[in-house]
């Protein structure tokens, strides 16, 4: 039986000149965040590179090695800018082939579309050695290569092939999370969280401050892949700071 | 004279767990861009790593060597949760110091808020021979180090960071851009692109797919040092478009 305190790590490579000059603001780092959580595996390390294939290759090969899995987005379209697919296999040492089955898929997509032209051929194009991952939203698959996961950077069609590979990852155990809030400056109970999390073995305590109304105050999260553990942090906790005179709101302000 | 064609870049580390959980969609990447963009700074790359120092550590020493600047957002609060400085001193091997001048704007700041507690004076700490950033949002400064900048996490506080830096940063020609958009696939005119921006050195065409109102479409950004090429190959480009049959929208769609 697989050990159930193996602890799973994925790591993201966000790939786009459109990220890094400021034009668009990314949305598959949380989105990908969130969905790994469920699955068990914690995203550990993202990186945002340029559309280069060379800071491409560096960052696949530094973080395909040391994660579970590897994760990326962006580059896989039709355009001249469109370089994943050839940085990848670049990175694993492999020939790009047109890959049969993607071809089979966009040549029906397009049937209606104009025809599978030489620039979408260019979409049909993987790693050798690549499966695919099921695109419901657009003509156009995800790769799988091992352990290297390359899908869309439109966040919407990152959406449906996460979805299309929704259980089928080896995980662990998710990692649980409670939010409590409280009107208080962070700084006012900076040892009580402390000694919170050190009085709870595995659980950790992220402190979130904000200003609001013309107040000060912090969300808590405590996160743990124990349920019980957690519900005993979350309880000291709020005792800690309600003896403290400080209100807890459950679920955050 | 400075060497007008020198290209500055930046790189930024951004420091959190609650990015990589998913709980906080990430805002500083986009902010900190935009702002470098005017500054006459490119932004090459991106970390997301964990409130872990081995990680930080990593991050620091890889990016602060070959980028003109490095910029760190995160973890500079009172909390236990709170490690940037002292992984930043541990990449640079340095101490960590109470800075004096840090110490006396948090005196002056808590003086009518409950005074300078032993967690609040843990904002004043700094890597040994640090300066300050001014922060006029709350009472903890920015810090800096040689080429490196340690901000705030919460966005509109490295807002008011960066509004005190602007223009205080030696950079080259602000990278201009202009867009375009036209109700086409972009599968469509991939030639077109690749040809237009091959034919026009120093200007790079990007594409970005959408699918709205039912329709296919997309926004080609257009980015140069150069005002003159850009015009040129923005025209270019239009020409193009519009002779198969596109009209383009200026300013995209």
């Amino acid at each position: 039986m697989a050990d159930p305190t193996r602890i799973w790590t994925a790591a993201l490579i966000v790939i786009g000149d459109e990220i890094l000059s400021g034009r668009t603001q990314d949305k598959n780092v949380s989105q990908i965040a969130t969905w790994l959580n469920v699955q068990g595996i914690r995203l550990r390390e993202v990186r945002v590179v340029a559309d280069d294939s060379d800071a491409i290759v560096e960052a696949v090969n530094a973080l395909r090695a040391r994660n579970d899995y590897l994760f990326t987005t962006g580059g896989i379209g039709p355009t001249h800018d469109d370089i994943t697919v050839d940085a990848i296999a670049a990175a694993l040492g492999v020939d790009v082939e047109i890959h049969p089955e993607a071809q089979a898929m966009l040549s029906a997509y397009y049937e209606t579309r104009g025809g599978l032209t030489e620039a979408r051929l260019r979409m049909a194009r993987a790693p050798a050695g690549s499966s695919l991952i099921e695109n419901r939203m657009s003509g156009a698959p995800g790769i799988r290569h091992g352990n290297i996961f390359i899908m869309a950077g439109v966040p919407h069609i990152t959406a449906g092939m996460l979805d299309s590979l929704t259980g089928k990852l080896e995980g662990g155990l998710p990692v649980l999370s409670a939010t409590i809030g409280c009107w208080v400056a962070e700084s006012e109970i900076a040892d009580l969280l402390g000694a919170t999390e050190r009085a709870h073995e595995g659980c950790q305590i992220g402190s979130y401050p904000f200003f609001r109304e013309g107040r000060t105050g912090a969300n808590f999260v405590i996160r743990s892949v124990d349920a019980e553990g957690l519900d005993r942090c979350v309880a000291d906790l709020s005792a800690g700071l309600e003896q403290g005179g400080w209100p807890v709101v459950a679920g955050g302000i």
